[in-house]
């Protein structure tokens, strides 16, 4: 009567989104400051003041061309003041032509993938990796090739990932800074990681593209550094999204940057429109190009995120835990006290604690903890986790 | 290097985006007064106060909810006033778990043909009709099968359809009020659909789905009645859009209404959040599912679309054109005056007006004039339309 495939994608459990809501539920029944709701990735820092502005210039303009289609690819404007960022913050020589505003990261890598892949390619992601990645290449009647971090900062691991690269080998998806684990890929770890490539496409004679999952891009700590991907490696495509930067997750609102780089940059680029129609985008909604492109280079607020990130770490520091150093985004990589993360998560929950185990990111022995909430829920947080811990420690 | 039909996706010429392009620089070298651009169906109406200030007041609430994740079916309250709407106003018993809020209709009918549709299944489509349906029923892997409307009327030709409908048949595609056409498929002609899939249903023990494309359902003229086709057949799907109805193309947002008459009309439901999410779609822009949920019953201003309709049939009728008479929408179909409709447009535009070759529909013989423009640009193309009639009839 309908598609297995979709419907058992729309009615499997999500362990993030279950959580999530006993959460709700557990708030309701016993308080909302007794419950410490770690499992979501939601931005916790409000839009900056200048979206609303834009938003509030924006209805002076007419509404026909305020709320009207714009080019599938974007307003001219918006595009423009992407590339001349871009240009000015990487050193590139991007223009309005290789810029696509899409519906945000999840559009942007649907999207990417449907345009560079033949049934049958493979994807390479690094796990702990986003599970939805794993959605889109599938959808693209497309292999999901899995490999490991490296053990301890989890970096790209690259002789396991130069292992699985194959002739049928399409993309590698990095995600920089990562989510789940707030690690940043160093420069010389990417270089690595570009040379592998390099030396493959030549071996095989085909294109290997690197598909840069950024929406964390701008939440980093301590000055640290995001290398471009795309000055390091010429076939790369950036996906981005604004919904973290800017607090805009709802709004769908973000783009796909075609290197200028990459030879015949636009055959994929005309593939991109092509994968953007085919999977029934029409075009990034229209009010949203208008504030992106006045917003475009307003700074994206961390402070409160460093400050959870600060007291986060001291506190499970002092307690004993052990975490993957954070860099970016705004989540931490917890070791698990029993090898089991799932009985571990669980455990934690009778503290009131909901953390995600670390299977629903493809690997196993972590939690994340997002701490992208109040700081109060931190700092009262505390004692739950010392709770724990005494537990195990006995 | 990518894929190969992406690409062609991408990169093809589109008859319609050509044209509306050849009109801008037109306009720039003769003027914008002297030529008439009949192109598009941007809407020109400007979307209603309602809407401005509906964002004004959004904007007064905490930034982080409204711009923030919605579920990704939509947020319960907007999903529970579009039901409560679909009930009054034409008897139904929809909830909020029949409504999954959309980034408009492409994206609608998207994910409602990659809900139910397996490798291999064939969708039917009514000619002349929008041409993006087969490129969704293509990218689905499944096979786009045309049946021309009847031919004086543009009614639904029951027998054709009836001729192509076999066990792999998974749906149907109707378009009512109908773009080109400007028809509205009559009740008696609905049910006489209805009956006929019914039958073969029972005959092949097979699911068929009718789903109903119905921006235009509130663009209507003289009081013309468009039937609710979920009040007529159990298993029928509704892809809505608010981007005609409330002028808000650019903005992205409609729903799927999957009709609880549908037996295990669930699993549909589910099907279609694991197609949403596979093609990419996280949630409709939140802010605009609350502009809907505040303006769900805010009507849509057809007066300017009318008075259009009015002049240009008179001028048109007058000339000696001959068309079909337009119920809805703000399409006016019209016969060319030589067989071949590329040949026809071509003249016309020598006399600046630009009008759709049917070709671009699936069809031949017509022209499609989008009247949703100044009424000063219908006024002043009438002398071009009369000149171009006395240059074929000598």
């Amino acid at each position: 009567m309908v598609n297995e495939k979709m419907y058992d994608l729309g009615s499997e459990p999500s362990a993030i989104r279950e959580l999530f809501a006993y959460g709700l539920a557990r708030k309701a029944e016993i308080g909302a400051d007794k419950v410490f709701d770690f499992s979501l990735g939601n931005p916790s820092i409000p839009a900056p003041d200048a979206v609303k502005q834009a938003i509030v210039e924006l209805l002076d303009e007419p509404p026909i061309s305020l709320h009207g289609y714009t080019p599938a690819q974007g307003t001219p404007g918006v595009r423009s003041a992407i590339a001349d960022s871009i240009n000015r913050r990487f050193g590139m020589k991007a223009t309005s032509s290789n810029i696509y505003m899409t519906a945000g990261a999840a559009a942007s890598l649907a999207i990417s993938i449907n345009a560079v892949a033949d049934a049958g390619d493979e994807f390479i992601v690094v796990a702990p990796y986003f599970p939805e990645y794993r959605i889109w290449i599938e959808a693209a009647d497309c292999t999901c090739v899995e490999v490991m971090a490296r053990e301890l900062d989890f970096q790209l691991d690259l002789a396991a990932i130069e292992a699985v690269v194959t002739p049928k080998t399409k993309g590698v998806i990095v995600n920089s800074p990562n989510n789940p684990v707030g690690s940043v890929y160093s420069e010389e770890n990417l270089r690595g990681l570009a040379d592998v490539l390099r030396v493959k496409q030549e071996e095989f004679g085909s294109v290997i593209y690197l598909i840069c999952d950024e929406p964390y891009r701008e939440i980093v700590y301590e000055g640290v550094n995001v290398p471009y991907v795309p000055a390091l490696y010429d076939n790369t495509i950036v996906c981005y999204s604004y919904s973290k930067s800017l607090s805009l997750p709802g709004e769908r609102i973000g783009y796909i940057y075609v290197s200028e780089r990459m030879p015949e940059w636009n055959r994929a680029y005309a593939a991109i429109c092509g994968a953007g129609r085919a999977l029934g985008f029409v075009c990034a909604p229209s009010l949203f190009q208008g504030v992106i492109e006045k917003c475009v280079d307003v700074p994206t607020d961390v402070a409160a995120y460093a400050e959870n990130r600060e007291l986060l770490c001291q506190g499970l520091a002092g307690l004993g835990y052990e975490y993957v150093e954070p860099q970016g985004a705004f989540y931490l990589w917890v070791k698990a006290l029993e090898p089991d993360e799932q009985a571990f998560a669980a455990r934690a929950k009778e503290h009131e604690l909901l953390l995600v185990p670390s299977t629903s990111f493809g690997c196993t022995g972590y939690v994340r903890i997002g701490y992208c909430v109040s700081k109060e829920t931190i700092a009262n947080s505390m004692p739950a986790f010392k709770a724990l811990m005494e537990e195990y420690r006995g």
